[in-house]
């Protein structure tokens, strides 16, 4: 199971598919002192009743924040708050989860979904990062040992293989999903630059895809369960060190070309 | 000199930097029978004066027309001009360089700039590509030729090396410009689902890095003259084949990494 130890844990997107099963399993790993901030749009809302009745199960272990990727304002007021919650010992781990996928091909994609999935795929998680980066510095700076890895600080952004220049168009036929795979190439950029920005306060930062995955994203014919997809992310993060950091790899801990 | 042979070619941001500078070269390319569709947002402004300089040497060779990569109707209505004007012989070459660049990082990157980087930079282009296919389509089927080349059909976008996660991580501190450079990986994922999509239209499509030229975007540091990027990317787009059909290059023909 799980072999992420980092204390104080912060999962976007986390009332539905992989970022619900992450909290999932992440609050039920009782060997270790998890404390979840599961973040969603809309906290009270139909949309994220999973989350609360797993909150009810782990009252101590999760706390629901709301932040909508989308609004610039939702996320400062966010980071705010949890900065408050976490104190001295900081942030260790950030988990961009959050996106909106989005159909179309080159003679249909809609300027509307080009512009929705970027601000909300890229757009978001910048701004995340950026606002978050000080509690990510405490935590970096607290844990008194050299070198990087999740159970200090790190930024994972879940990714996906739609956003590889090298392996999407041989699957473009099956999923023509435009809007969402110029937006992840782009959320890929924004992932290596940021680990060349976190670099020297040690803040671990990569890429990560999830595999295909049975979701509302992924829809009915993937091969993946969400428990299955989310127990090799956990691994994965859970062994990353430098050498992964700027990485782009899947939940079975393959390195995959951009 | 240029070996592109193509009869009707159009280029975006023609008004100044590489786009002037391609319609230069090309205009003065007296063994080929070129006419040239130089568009740019403001065809009467001051910043167009060098155009409009040129055309009155080649008013034979030359057109002007208005195209605002950040206006899908002014791209819509720009098409439907240049397909009137070229009529059953179609668009033979569609070069994408109109762009726009903004400096940033992960600190400090203005949502305003990201917004617009991604709107001119990839939005503009799917457009364009979208509009102006049918007249493509006419230019290959018009060619009675087996294959891809840029004498038959072509898309060139003008991408960077700054869309590269391989290489632009390590240029970031001399070069921090991450809204330009997460535009451009979204634009190099349009190339090759572009690409994709062109392939049984025996449209070439593929992704062409002028190098680093002393142009408005690239700065005085930069150590190439416009003159000799453009007659490298010239030289290039002579010579692809169906074997470069969705690749990424440099204007000197190397293949570059995602």
């Amino acid at each position: 199971m799980a072999a992420v130890k980092a204390c104080k844990i912060l999962i976007t997107g986390a009332n539905r598919g992989l970022g619900l099963e992450m909290v999932k399993q992440l609050s039920e790993d009782s060997c270790q002192k998890h404390h979840i901030f599961a973040t969603c749009r809309d906290p009270d809302g139909p949309k994220s009743e999973e989350l609360r009745e797993l909150v009810k199960k782990h009252p101590s272990v999760i706390t629901i924040i709301r932040l909508d990727a989308d609004d610039p304002c939702s996320i400062k007021e966010s980071a705010k708050k949890v900065g408050s919650l976490v104190g001295k010992s900081g942030l260790n781990l950030l988990v961009n989860n959050a996106a909106i996928v989005a159909n179309g091909t080159i003679l249909t994609s809609r300027v509307e979904d080009m512009k929705n999935t970027f601000n909300t795929n890229v757009i978001g998680p910048l701004l995340i990062i950026r606002e978050y980066l000080p509690i990510l510095q405490t935590a970096a700076k607290a844990s008194g040992t050299p070198g990087m890895s999740c159970n200090k600080a790190a930024v994972i952004n879940i990714s996906t293989l739609g956003g590889s220049m090298t392996r999407m168009p041989s699957m473009y036929g099956q999923f023509p999903v435009l809007p969402y795979c110029v937006s992840k190439a782009g959320f890929n950029m924004l992932t290596v630059l940021a680990a060349e920005e976190l670099k020297p306060n040690e803040i671990l930062c990569m890429a990560l895809h999830p595999g295909w995955v049975k979701t509302e994203l992924g829809g009915e014919k993937a091969p993946l369960e969400p428990k299955e997809s989310v127990e090799g992310m956990l691994r994965v993060i859970g062994s990353l060190t430098e050498k992964e950091h700027a990485a782009f790899m899947d939940y079975t801990g393959e390195t995959l070309p951009w």
